[in-house]
C-alpha cells in the first residue's frame, strides 16, 4: 500500500514539476528558475498539507527523493524545449502545448487530492471526513497556486473551469469508497473521478455560473 | 466568554467572506472562484494564526462550520448580485459597493485582531504583550492579504490609509484592557478602536507621510 | 557562538529590512507601508523556517528585537529618503540605489542561509545534509520571496541571475566545513561564498542558459 502511494506521488510530482517548468520556460526564465518553479510546484502543496498537519519537518524536507525528481523532470524539460525550441514557438498553431500543460496539471491535481487524503487518515485519528477532505483538496491545489502567483498569474483555482469542484468531488468520492471498499479503491477511484471530470470540463469549455 | 467569542468569529467570518467573494465578483470569477476566495479570506488569518502557534491541525480545517459559513454567505452574495447586477453597474455612482467592501474589510479586521489577542493568550503560557500584539495584527490582516495576493492586487494592508495601524492600536488597547478590566471587555474595546480609526482614517482620506 | 549567530542575524535583519523597505518607498508606499514591506522582508524567511522545522512560535514572533531592529532600519531609511528625495530620483544616473539593493539583499541572502543551516542543526538530530541545505536555502531567500511577491514583483529568485544557486553554493559550503572544521568557519565561509557567488554574478551580468 506505502509502495502504491509512493509511486502514485513520484508520478503527481513528475506530473506538477512538468506545469511549473513549462510555465517558466514561456515566462523565459533562465535553468535556474525553471528548476525551482518546478520543485516548487510539485512540493508547495505537500509542504502546506504537512505543515496544517503538524508533520515537522515536511516529508519533501525530511526526504530528498521528491525535489529530486522535480529537478530530473524540470532539467529534462528545459533541456528538450532548448534543444526544439519549436516545441514552444508551434504552440498556437496546434495546441500540442496547452493540452501537455493541462494533462499534466490535472494528473497533479487528481494524485495529490488523494495521496493527501491518504496522509491526513494516517496523522488524525478521529474519522473527520469534512477534515479529510479540506487537507486533500489544499495538497491537490496548493503546488498549482503557488505556482501560479510566484509567476504572477492570476491562480487557476480562481478562473479555469471546473477546478477546485474536481478535486472535490474526487475527494469526496476517495473518501466514501476508502470506509466502503478499500484504501486502494479509494486512491484509484477518488484519482479517476478529478481527472475525468477535470478533463471533460477543459474539453468542452464547462463553464460555472459567472457575472458579466 | 468562549460563546462571546465564537459569535464574533463567525460575524469576522461572514464579514471577511463578503470582501473576498465581492473582489472575485468584480474579478469576474465564476461562482467556484468566488466560494473558493470567500472562503480563502474568511480563514487564512486563522490559519496562519493556528500555525505560528502550533496549533495543529488549525481550528478552521478541524470544524467545518467556519468554511461553512464562509461559503453559504459567498452563495449568497453570488446569487443577490446575478438577480440584480444593477448593484455592481451602478456603482461608480453612488459608492454603494465600496462603502459595502470598507465595512466588511473594517469589521473582519477588528474582530480578528482581538479573537487572534484571545487565541494566542489560550496556547501560550507566559504573558509576551509583543507577541499577543503580533498574532493579533497577523490574524486581522492575514485573510485581506491573501485575498489580494490571490486576486493579483497588491495587498491593502501597504496601500490603503491607517490599515495595519488600526489593528495594532485596536490590539493594544485590547491587551491593556484584558490584564486591567477584563477578558471581554478587551475584545469589545479592541475591536471598537479598530473599527473607528479605520472608518475615520477611510472617510476622511487620513494619508500617512509618502515620498513623492 | 550563539553570540556571534545573534549578531549575523541582527545584520542580515537589516540588510534585508533596507531591501523591502526601499522597494516600499520605491513603489510610493506611506511610512507605515514602508515599515511593513521592510519587517515582513526581514523575518518572513525566518517565520517559514521555524514553521517548517516545528519551532512555534517562531523566533520572530516570541523575541520581539527582530522585529525591532526592522521597524527602526525601514524608519530611518524613509526618513534618510524623506529629506533627501533625491536620492531616488538620481537613481537612474549614478545607478547608486541599484547598488545598495543589490548589496541589502545580497548581505541577507548569505546570512540568512548560513544561520538557517545553523538552526536547522539545532532543531534536528540527524545529518541530514540534504535537510540543512533546504531550510538553509528556504532562509536564504525565503523573505525576499515573501517582499516581491507582496510588491506585485515576480520574485528575485526566479529572475535574477544567479541567485538561489549562490545560496545554494554557500549551504553546500557552509555545510561541509561544519563537519570538518566547524560551526564557526561554517557560518562564515558559507557567508562569504554565497556573497561572493552573487555579487559576481551581478557585477558581470552572468546569465545561466534561458530559452528565447
Amino acid at each position: 500500500m506505502d509502495i502504491f502511494t509512493f509511486i502514485l506521488e513520484i508520478i503527481g510530482t513528475v506530473a506538477f514539476a512538468s506545469s511549473g517548468a513549462m510555465l517558466a520556460i514561456e515566462k523565459k526564465m533562465d535553468i535556474f528558475g525553471v528548476n525551482i518553479l518546478g520543485a516548487t510546484t510539485a512540493v508547495g502543496g505537500g509542504i502546506m498539507r504537512d505543515v496544517i498537519l503538524g508533520v515537522t519537518p515536511p516529508t519533501a524536507f525530511a526526504q530528498p527523493v521528491y525535489i529530486l525528481f522535480a529537478i530530473i523532470t524540470s532539467t529534462l524539460l528545459f533541456a528538450i524545449v532548448y534543444t526544439n525550441p519549436d516545441i514552444i514557438h508551434s504552440k498556437i498553431k496546434n495546441k500540442f502545448y496547452d493540452k501537455v500543460m493541462l494533462w499534466c496539471d490535472t494528473v497533479g491535481l487528481g494524485i495529490f487530492t488523494v495521496v493527501g487524503i491518504q496522509t491526513a487518515s494516517r496523522h488524525v485519528t478521529d474519522d473527520n471526513a469534512f477534515f479529510f477532505l479540506f487537507i486533500g483538496v489544499l495538497t491537490g491545489v496548493g503546488g498549482g497556486v503557488i505556482r501560479d502567483i510566484m509567476a504572477s498569474e492570476t491562480p487557476y483555482i480562481l478562473v479555469r473551469e471546473v477546478y477546485a469542484s474536481a478535486s472535490i468531488a474526487g475527494g469526496i468520492v476517495c473518501i466514501v469508497c476508502r470506509s466502503t471498499i478499500g484504501e486502494a479503491a479509494g486512491l484509484v477511484l477518488g484519482l479517476i473521478v478529478t481527472v475525468v471530470i477535470r478533463a471533460l470540463a477543459a474539453h468542452f469549455h464547462w463553464n460555472l455560473l459567472r457575472i458579466h
